[in-house]
């Protein structure tokens, strides 16, 4: 029997190394130089953008949640009224402890996502300035300026966790089974957060991008990045806020939400177990601590990871090959640090093989993990079959390059599917034969655990790529010798592929992980009602009331969608307009403008316009996640009867599950379409298909139709896999732990 | 008690009655004058087309089906063999009578769809003629053509499932609530025949537009259905293949299934509520047979809807309203009809209420169509805003015309999926509270008769649309006065209304049938195995194999969209390069075509290359549909465990709910977002945000690059309006027989 506090005291101290280690990365970053003040310019421009963006943006948003903080306040101390099987003697108890860990989550994310952008803004310049000289420290800027979002997301929500499950757990009132129940609100106050950064990041990248390209590129014939664009600043700030503070906050909800929901599947497993007579040796604390520590050991793997990225002496390695090489050393080493807590942690001398199922099980998690990249890879790059014939249908013109990338888009679906149904049914079968009752369940989470396992090392490659993107920005901007932009461009690229492949492992582990919140839910339901009124409890989609409750979820993914393109879609129409009018004076030769040498656009109203946009557009699809599942559970209550009390509950779980399913295809189609637009537009700036411009007779260089079909694909992509796919990630999870907090009231 | 004799022998005279005035309205229309000998050119050019077509489709799908009856019948026959519940004595018994249903039923589908269409060729010229003198004849001509399919659909599905019924029961060796489990076939060979004609159709006639827009419009400038275009026989022939002979087979089998399902479901309440000492008087046999009695009635309605239309005397009525004049003249006499229907047949004198609880469930079903009417207004036609974003939209280019576009169709989903979540609850309802135990869902299977009361007169209103667009189309081509022109323009214009709002109420049937079908899949199930298993069948998606088969059911719907979708840019990517080869050695100045005066377009090549385009594509979506369930009802065998048997069963269950939820919704957004694109392209050129063509200075006219925009919307919508979105409607309704069928073998 390990004791509660040593395995808290290990889980807080692994914690604690992992942000001390982030902040060592810190002061490295900050130690490198930052360049020529040419480029201290437009990287001061950037920051500024960013910061004040950022600053409005969480104060909305900790205003909204403050305001929900004191709704769960009141519905859970005043209306809701103290029951019998609560965990804890009084209601006032009950509220106080939801809403401050909800409160908590909530702060703590927005913590990660400011901490992780103040850092990533402050590499640009840095990474800009190393490629000057030295593609490895570019290289190792980058991804090392990446690595604080990645072990501050990780290092954090595991502290969070932890130090709340200490708190409740110092008052000696709750029973530790019960805790979790308890600090749930810290995964949905994070998801909350994580919900509203993800849209306003998301809005304010796409449009300024859409915006940007569409006068800059499209209407006046001027390169990408180009500095007489009034949009470019914008778009550059938009790298930052939508790609890293919408991803971080994204990825610290997964992961405090998943710890939070495998401890309440294994506190129900470890119970079981016991009384069953086959009581694991680490007590029904060390496996509802499994997964804090297998999380914690995870920390220490990515960080030997990261450092282990280096390019070999003459720099003639493929980055990609570089970074990947990192990826499988903290893989290995997470995976036997995994295998070490599997055998430490959930050993039952009654079942001697359980440990090495789960330790299977989280491996299978791996593997998922890397099927998933593989296949986002065939899908996205231009390599393969898919996106090239995405460029072949752009010879007959927009339309049928749009047709093409829809077709791929809902193609890509199944792959994907397949093997998560394939991870969940082995997963959970290798839980069921492990000797110990109703562990399959539990399978499935060690499998979404093992999944999360490598988060840190996933996450700094994610934010490895809007940090190469601002850099390439920068040297682009401040003019730097066409060899520097060679270098730049390479890691540029680069990025692009990490931040794909990173969009293909979140909707992944987001699947794997719902399921694991809303087996979490239902054992919620249970534990608060259904075991005293001893009714088994089903979501039984053949009755109606559940079966409607199930539409109002795929529903639900369909709308928010909706709201969240027709947001990018506004937004950049005013940023059009805007560059429109500081362009109208411009002379103009043949309908080309002709820029004076003395050109200044004005960046600060794009960058004011677009601010104010996805601020006010975030609101809408932001309140209608939140909203929805909480109507549908409190108007289903109607429908409850004797004969079927938790009918409300079970609505809401169909609209959970059928929207989880429908939120993971949607989001598949649309993070893959836009990839594959996007690169069929670069494939054919690598000159096939005719390249960007044709030579016609006598020299004349006209642009080619082609190309503007591509151009057009990659714009429509633009929100569909920046702004609506990756919010409904976070609106999965988020519908999982909305539910998990108020699952009491639709009893 | 109403003897089972005189039930169907009334069903069989309704259905004749049908039939026979189906045969007058033909040889009424062919006594219609059939214009001059350019009409008739260009008339037998389209007749041939599809008649080719229809030819070559039929023997393929006739072929497939073939294959399938084998299949079918070896599986029933010899692999599952006799368990003592089945409904006949022994497996070769049972493998007879489904097979033969199965063919019955495609062979009836198959002729409505090809009969159908014979009519329709024939009835165009005929309305094209009449646009000559009358704009009121013309309005008959088409309607009462499109009446033909209409009146054939419901009265051979009606005279098939009682004609089935006759037989079975004259062998007097099957009890007769059993005898629905053996006609199941019926349905799903209907399905069968529909899912292939629709795709084929649909395939079909958009490659056909798309190829035809693009190069004709787009590249070459000239107007639409221009004799000179080489593809314009083939688009038009793609009007009577894709919308009248596709959206025929598509309802014959709604009709079909929805017939059976509820008789299935009937049966189990009226036995029930014998059970209960609450019996019917018109007996078991008597609510058994409602369905059929209400269809039978309705078909009466239809006639006298379609007799009552005609415009008055100065022919300045808005066509549209006549034709909604008629169709309320039919919904009025539907349910009185079926109020009757009711009082007669579902009367229990122990719960006296219960008759008009299911009346207001019927008329519950008609105000949802209703509702599905509006909505679909609302979404797609230009008085409203989401057309008008779209339109703005366009302002700004291609791009962001397709994102609005993409937003409208995705929001538009909430409304109707409320409307049908409301109209199956509040039905449930009304049944629950009917005085009868267990009523409730039949409650729903009354609403889905309501909503189908009035289908034949849909249908016709839905035929009417190809037949006066190619009556347009002939006009055009034969080079009429403009004054014939307007006529057949305004004539067209209702046509295109009636074909978005038929698919609107397509939808929502579907919806409604769908779920009474999967509740007669449980019924089914619990007749089969559960009952003796003293097991109930729930469909619990908690469980993991369960969850695993609802991620399947959507991820089908979406691969399934995928190829549809696909095979129109690939076959519509063929005739644009036929059509270029044509135009290739035409003269040209400043890249404009100029046509010779002799120049002949060869129509026959292009023709020749879209029908086999479409049949070969229609395969890989057609067997996926057939094929994913079957193999996931096999494959998921090995989870059957004896403490859950039905697993498999179960797993299919979710396969079908989850696919119908995601398809309603996806079919919801493919249909509307291609209606809006649709109609916002024919906003900007009733001369809106500057019409087609802009005046420069000097009075230049050059195109409106809005109106480009415009174009392009409205070409990605195509095959999202007219393949994808009605393929998923016959999806559907294919998923819920087949699984009908085949339930016994996933047990």
């Amino acid at each position: 029997m390990v004791s509660t506090a040593t395995l808290i005291l290990l889980v807080i101290a692994f914690s604690i190394f992992g942000l001390l280690f982030a902040a060592y990365l810190v002061r490295w970053v900050l130690q490198r130089p930052t360049g020529s003040e040419a480029m201290q310019q437009i990287s001061n421009a950037i920051k500024e953008g960013a910061e004040a963006f950022l600053r409005r943006q969480n104060r909305t948003i900790l205003l909204l949640a403050a305001a929900f903080a004191i709704v769960l306040f009141i519905g859970y101390g005043f209306i809701r009224g103290h029951h019998d099987f609560d965990p804890v003697s009084s209601s006032m108890q009950l509220a106080g402890w939801i809403t401050l860990s909800f409160v908590f989550g909530a702060a703590c994310s927005v913590i990660a996502g400011y901490v992780g952008m103040w850092v990533s803004i402050r590499s640009n310049i840095r990474t800009a300035h190393a490629a000057l000289s030295s593609l490895n420290d570019a290289l190792r800027i980058a991804l090392r300026g990446g690595a604080v979002s990645g072990l501050l997301v990780v290092a954090m929500s595991l502290l969070g966790v932890s130090g709340l499950y200490a708190l409740v757990s110092a008052t000696g009132t709750v029973e530790p089974t019960k805790i979790p129940l308890l600090i749930v609100g810290y995964g949905f106050g994070a998801s909350f957060v994580a919900l509203f950064a993800q849209l306003g990041g998301g809005i304010y990248t796409k449009a300024a991008d859409v915006g940007a390209d569409l006068v800059g590129k499209v209407e006046a014939g001027i390169p990408e990045d180009d500095p007489r664009n009034p949009a470019v600043i914008a778009d550059l700030v938009g790298d930052n806020v939508g790609d890293c503070a919408g991803r971080g906050a994204d990825l610290f909800e997964s992961t405090a939400a998943e710890n939070i929901g495998a401890m309440i599947l294994g506190a129900s497993l470890a119970a079981a177990a016991e009384k069953a007579g086959m009581a694991f040796s680490a007590g029904i604390v060390g496996v509802m601590m499994f997964p804090l520590v297998a999380r914690a050991f995870g920390i220490v793997a990515s960080i030997v990871g990261i450092m282990a990225v280096r390019l070999d002496k003459e720099e003639k390695m493929d980055p990609m090959q570089a970074l990947n090489r990192g990826y499988y050393v903290a893989v290995v080493l997470a995976m036997i640090a995994f295998g070490g807590a599997s055998y430490w942690l959930l050993n039952s001398p009654a079942a001697p093989n359980a440990w090495w199922h789960f330790f299977l099980c989280g491996i299978l998690g791996v593997l998922t993990s890397v099927a998933f990249v593989y296949i986002t890879q065939y899908y996205t790059e231009y390599r393969y079959a898919p996106v090239r014939l995405i460029a072949d249908a752009s010879t007959t013109g927009p339309a049928t390059n749009i047709i093409a990338g829809v077709a791929v888009g809902l193609e890509c679906t199944w792959m994907p599917t397949v093997v998560m149904g394939a991870a969940l049914l082995s997963s959970y079968y290798l839980g069921a034969t492990s000797g110990l009752p109703h562990a399959g369940l539990f399978g499935t989470a060690v499998a979404t655990m093992g999944m999360l396992a490598t988060a840190a090392y996933i996450l700094a490659m994610d934010t490895f790529g809007p940090i190469t993107d601002n850099a390439g920005g920068i040297v682009e901007m401040s003019q730097q010798p066409e060899e520097v932009r060679r270098k730049t461009d390479r890691l540029d690229s680069v990025g692009n592929t990490t931040k794909a492949l990173t969009k293909g492992y979140a909707i992944g582990s987001a699947g794997l992980a719902a399921f694991l919140l809303f087996q979490a839910y239902m054992d919620e339901v249970v534990q608060y009602a259904g075991l005293d009124l001893g009714l088994p409890f089903k979501v039984d989609i053949s009755k109606p009331v559940v079966f409607v409750g199930g539409m109002l979820g795929a529903m639900l993914v369909f709308l928010f969608s909706a709201l969240a393109i027709r947001a990018v879609g506004r937004a950049a129409q005013s940023i059009i307009e805007e560059v429109r009018r500081q362009y109208a004076k411009l002379p103009r030769v043949h309908d080309m403008i002709q820029f004076p040498a003395d050109f200044k656009p004005d960046y600060g109203t794009c960058v004011d316009i677009v601010t104010k946009s996805a601020l006010r557009r975030m609101i809408a699809p932001g309140l209608l996640a939140v909203l929805m599942p909480v109507s549908v559970g409190l108007l289903f209550r109607v429908f409850i009867t004797k004969a079927d009390p938790l009918i409300a509950a079970e609505a809401v779980a169909a609209l959970l599950m059928v929207g989880t399913i429908v939120g993971i295809i949607t989001a598949l189609f649309l993070n893959n379409s836009g990839g594959a637009w996007d690169n069929a537009k670069k494939y054919i700036e690598t000159g096939a298909l005719g390249g960007k411009y044709l030579t016609g007779p006598g020299g004349v260089k006209t642009k080619n139709p082609t190309h503007g079909a591509a151009v057009v694909g990659d714009t429509v992509g633009d929100p569909f896999k920046d702004t609506a796919g990756p919010s409904i990630h976070v609106l999965i999870k988020l519908l999982s732990t909305i539910t998990l907090v108020l699952a009491p009231l639709f009893l």
